[in-house]
């Protein structure tokens, strides 16, 4: 072990001072003060000259393309230590092993982190034990806003010098060292971006910490908890993912009452397990004549059940991100009120909210261009989608023909053709439009990234659910096939999961075992710096990394609400499908890839439309499964009622229910009381500050003070 | 004329100085000046420590009981003028023509309006040009804020009267002077309901201003106009009121399309004619059978237009509501964080949004509340209802039996009885429903006025919404009667209009012409008091006042939307009706009341709500209507189409268009772009204090400044 390695986790081992050059051209003493505390080895004792730290970790890796010569790695450096208010970065940058090696590692001064938590809108504990929105000037009264390794998150710690990045904008035309001159900033180019554009940074990255990732997996997946460390994942990933895994755990504690019922509804109705085993072997379910009536009643029980209880699920949902959302301290994010997201554009102009000088793109043109050019595109796709499905059912039927005529080895064959073109040509489609969603959203101009990261949500979503559902919908609607839905969900439902768990936890479990981790034992005691290069060596986790998990859980709440009527064991299926998926998704982002940047997030954002919508359409698929289930129609008929009354009854029922679903949406709220008690504290004590400040103001101007900032 | 007439509106004509005792006990200094200051007739030339005005006007009537003895007006007037911190109302007080009168006349100082505006949380001009949240330290950079009959309206003048002399609360246990000994305050009392509870108020009004309400009437309701002067509307009676005109305003021009499309459908399909003198005169449609297509068509056409219309004029209307509130300073209303009030009680305790001690009311308990008392109670008057329409049913049927049987005079008047029965029992409900109603909304104990108001509104809504429709929906759906429900709509709506034409324009015409009137002139050189006095002799606006106009556009547009396809003209009556309807309102707020009391709001509230449900519910019901049309079923039946396959259409129609008006209501933003901009302007700005204030008090604090009153 070297004796770098000793000094928890501090870079710079081989006694190398921290390059802190920034300031030596712009800011001054900034810069000679951190150079003149970094005797010790790496960066330890560093100051700047509004706050010291004992300690300087090493968040950040960016690694530097073969471009960079050592004249651009100097001069990035410079920039990235550089004042805020000369145009840098605020950062705390260290060149690695030497001046020309291809990482530089960075971590952040108490005083950038500090503003940038109030810049960013975070909530932290104030002396009084509430969360209040952070204030810079009020950082006293907060606790522990003297150490930053338990005021912030390492999530927010690592977001912060993303952000810090990717705000870096050039003050004036200028050229970057040691390129050629053809690589030029224009005044105001996000340098970052462009940095990324000409290849001299090829990837951004935050460092794994070896200790509290040993700490978390243990006590996340290791073991046989029932519970998951939240607070922690947030400590360690940041809000996205704490959340993701949130409803993750909430969802799969919320099957617990759907799976009771049906396993109590397929155990008392011994009908039920006959017709499975029935279905599955393709019989048509005619012989099925005595005592019909308990099993309609429990599949009416069920389906009635499982569409309200979707509803109360959301709701408590709801109740639950935002107390969530309190206790890490995002409930009042102040995104709207930051810099635009890298990747916008528009003409310079003063923004009317703000009152900054930034790039401004008027509502109009983004609302034109989703109606003229997104919407038609994405209605494009999804007829693409339907047009696959029309010609593989047009195409089987031709075939089935074929081998009816032939019947030879070849056409036997032959009869597989449509399915795999069908499968090939819809996983196509995906890969394109995923492709195209992203052109879209980019080009429709968001300026916040969470407007981005829905409206791309949004437009895969739209497709992924047409996409897995169309075929469903057809037979339940088209087809009105019950025994066919029956067996292609079931088998979609095994299937998925079967596949779910192999690609999953087997896959991922092999390749850690037997090719990662004797790769990572023999290396036990290189230098730090090569231990986060071999961070990057990990693949990076996906840039729609969480949106796959996210839309793994919609599809599988559609099985379950759309057709529970259908299939009653799906919620037993699927809740133990979800105790190993929680282990196996918490394995994956903490051992196979590397760690992921993800902005701190008030709430999942659009996924819980998505949910909610899914839920109410649930409703009309349910009583139209049901208005088709044969029994239903023997009893009734049986009963005496044409096919208009069952049918007006259904539709009945059917508005009931969404009336039901409405009132009951409406009446919980969507925050606890007490959260809504402190939100509005926060709003009075914001509207009592705007009152006060102006007195004050006045109060300070007639005694000759010159603090005028608030205007 | 006397010469107090001649003063601009100023009381007290007999040279009796103010009498402003307030002070004299409590505040001193203020009261000293006041009086010092009040030598010319009248209240001119008032000033107080922190501010002067040119002369006072009168602006509120309170009249006195018969309790009251001089002792105790005295006693009131001081209390009226004392200032807040001492437990007054901070207003000025004038005994009207003496000591020993049963009038006082209020008016209100300068500080006082501004500290209550700051405390509604007003919006006001900045010296900017754009409305900001006015605050009482920064009053030097508003527009105007030097003279209170321009900077506030004559309706927020008044409103701030009421408002404080709702805030009076007795800081210590005291006796009422000249009352005998049971009438005594505790502490925190709310002493001007108590004092209307023991009789020595019985009155307290706004007094109307000859000057302006004759200004007002010219413009809004003498000529032929077209638009109506709502800006003027919301100075002189407030923005409740103009919030209503606003929305009469609004909602007849949008009528104009449908309207149109009616007229154009009635004179294309002559059948339609010859149809509605058919329906009028009873005899079943079975002789139409020559091209019913294009009737059909133009029927479906007219539904599918007003289902898709309705929704597009509600988000309009949001959006315009939206500009109004922001135009009259309403946006940014602090209800929440004022005081709670007169009627709210509760345990003592501190209020943990704005740190106030003041009484508070656990949420669950109202909510407990509203689900065990109110919801039941609710239910049971809506079963009356039911019940009394099957009663009214089964006599009918009785009666017409008896009929049948007898055939004799005495039987055919017995014909009427059981109409005559149901109306006086539906009125009877109807007027017990709205005592239970408000005592249950007392009860449910909201601590908003706001709130209160929307909770009575929504229980008064439900019973008169089931009051009005439950026969017509009974024809549509039980008895699937459409030519009965043609009939019945078509002299609803004619009869409605005749009655609703009678009472509000010519009664109320004659009895200004020929009783008020001579009355009225025979007074003009009467002294001011007087005047003021013959105010109170007009009847008070009824406090449902506006409810019940609400209610009428309300059930107007049920009729409208719910069954348009079955009447096609209702659009071209109702638009008649609302022309008239304007003017006749506006007259009958002008010259038949007195001015009423109406707080500031920023939107209309639950009629929103109201208005946007009837809009969902006409979906279902109008796609019901059409498929029950005797000529659809014909045609279809002809195409080949069983009745089932008819219902699984209409089914499909009915979602789809469900679908896109849940659409169309989410794409379109419920306030235009640049009320979004200034909404969140004023977001930034008090976010920016809060981070800013801090810092201010750090440096005062250090300094050594005492100003703390942020936190």
């Amino acid at each position: 072990m070297s004796k770098a390695a000793d000094d928890g986790g501090v870079p710079g081992g081989r006694g190398e001072p921290a390059q802190q050059l920034g300031g030596e051209a712009a800011g001054g003493k900034l810069a000679s003060k951190l150079s003149a505390s970094s005797f010790t080895p790496g960066w330890t004792k560093v100051s700047c000259p509004c706050c010291a730290s004992e300690r300087v970790e090493p968040l950040v890796l960016v690694k530097l393309g073969q471009k960079a010569v050592p004249e651009t790695k100097r001069w990035l450096i410079k920039l990235i230590g550089a004042p805020q208010k000369d145009g840098g970065a605020g950062l705390l940058a260290h060149p690695g092993e030497d001046a020309t090696g291809n990482i530089i590692v960075l971590s952040a001064p108490r005083c950038t982190l500090l503003r940038a938590t109030e810049e960013l809108g975070l909530c932290k504990i104030y002396h009084t034990g509430e969360m209040e929105a952070f204030a810079y000037n009020d950082r006293d009264n907060f606790r522990n806003s003297d150490n930053m390794e338990v005021f912030l998150t390492l999530a927010e710690r690592q977001y912060i010098i993303k952000y810090e990045l990717d705000g870096l904008r050039a003050q004036k035309d200028l050229r970057i060292p040691g390129l050629p001159d053809s690589c030029t900033l224009q005044k105001r180019d996000n340098i970052w971006q462009k940095l990324g554009q000409v290849g001299v940074v090829v990837d951004t990255f935050p460092l794994h910490n070896p200790d509290k990732l040993k700490d978390l997996s243990e006590s996340w997946y290791s073991g046989n908890q029932l519970t998951q460390p939240l607070d922690k994942v947030n400590e360690y990933f940041g809000s996205s993912v704490a959340f993701y895994f949130s409803f993750l755990d909430f969802y799969t504690w919320s099957l617990l009452p759907p799976a009771i019922l049906g396993l109590f509804i397929a155990y008392f109705s011994r009908e039920v397990q006959r017709e499975m085993l029935q279905s599955v072997s393709g019989s048509q379910e005619e012989e099925v004549q005595d005592e019909p009536d308990p099993l309609i009643s429990g599949h009416m029980l069920q389906a009635v059940f499982s569409m309200l209880w979707s509803t109360v699920v959301i709701e408590l949902w709801k109740r639950r991100s935002s107390t969530l959302s309190y206790q890490w301290g995002t409930l009042n994010l102040a995104e709207r009120f930051a810099e635009p997201r890298p990747g916008f554009h528009g003409d310079l102009g003063v923004n009317p909210v703000t009152g900054r000088v930034e790039p401004l793109f008027p509502e109009w043109k983004r609302d034109l261009r989703m109606a003229l050019v997104s919407v038609p595109v994405v209605g494009l796709f999804l007829g693409l989608v339907v047009l696959g499905m029309m010609c593989f059912y047009w195409a089987e039927a031709r075939v089935k023909w074929l081998h009816k005529d032939w019947d030879s080895m070849i056409s036997q064959t032959f009869l597989y053709v449509p399915s795999v073109l069908h499968i090939v040509y819809t996983n196509m489609l995906a890969t394109v439009y995923r492709t195209v969603a992203t052109s879209l959203t980019e080009y429709e101009n968001h300026r916040e990234e969470s407007a981005y990261d829905n409206h791309l949500t949004g437009k895969i979503l739209v497709f992924t659910f047409f996409n897995n559902f169309a075929v469903l919908f057809h037979i339940a609607f088209f087809k009105q096939d019950v025994p066919l839905l029956r067996k292609r969900l079931a088998s979609l439902l095994i299937i998925t999961q079967l596949v779910n768990q192999v690609t999953e936890v087997v896959i991922p479990f092999l390749v850690d075992r037997f090719i990662s981790a004797p790769h990572r034992s023999e290396r036990e005691d290189d230098p730090k710096e090569d231990k986060f290069r071999n961070q990057g060596t990990l693949p990076t986790f996906p840039p729609q990394g969480l949106f796959a998990e996210y839309i793994e859980l919609l599809v599988q709440f559609g099985y379950l609400s759309l057709f529970s009527c259908v299939f009653p064991l799906t919620a037993v299926l699927l809740l133990l499908n979800n105790l190993t998926e929680i282990r196996s998704d918490a394995y994956k982002i903490c051992k196979l890839f590397r760690k992921p940047f993800y902005p701190p997030v008030a709430s999942m954002g659009v996924w819980k439309v998505a949910f909610e919508v899914l839920s109410f359409v649930s409703v009309v698929s349910n009583c139209w499964l049901l208005l088709l289930s044969p029994r239903l129609q023997k009893t009734s008929q049986e009963a005496g009622m044409s096919g208009s009354h069952l049918l007006v009854g259904a539709v009945m029922v059917e508005h009931v229910l969404i009336l039901v679903k409405v009132i009951m949406a409406a009446l919980i709220p969507d925050e606890p009381d007490w959260i809504r008690k402190k939100r509005e504290h926060i709003e009075y004590t914001s509207m009592q500050a705007l009152r006060q400040q102006v007195r004050i103001e006045v109060v300070l101007n007639a005694s000759g003070g010159k603090t005028k900032e608030g205007q």
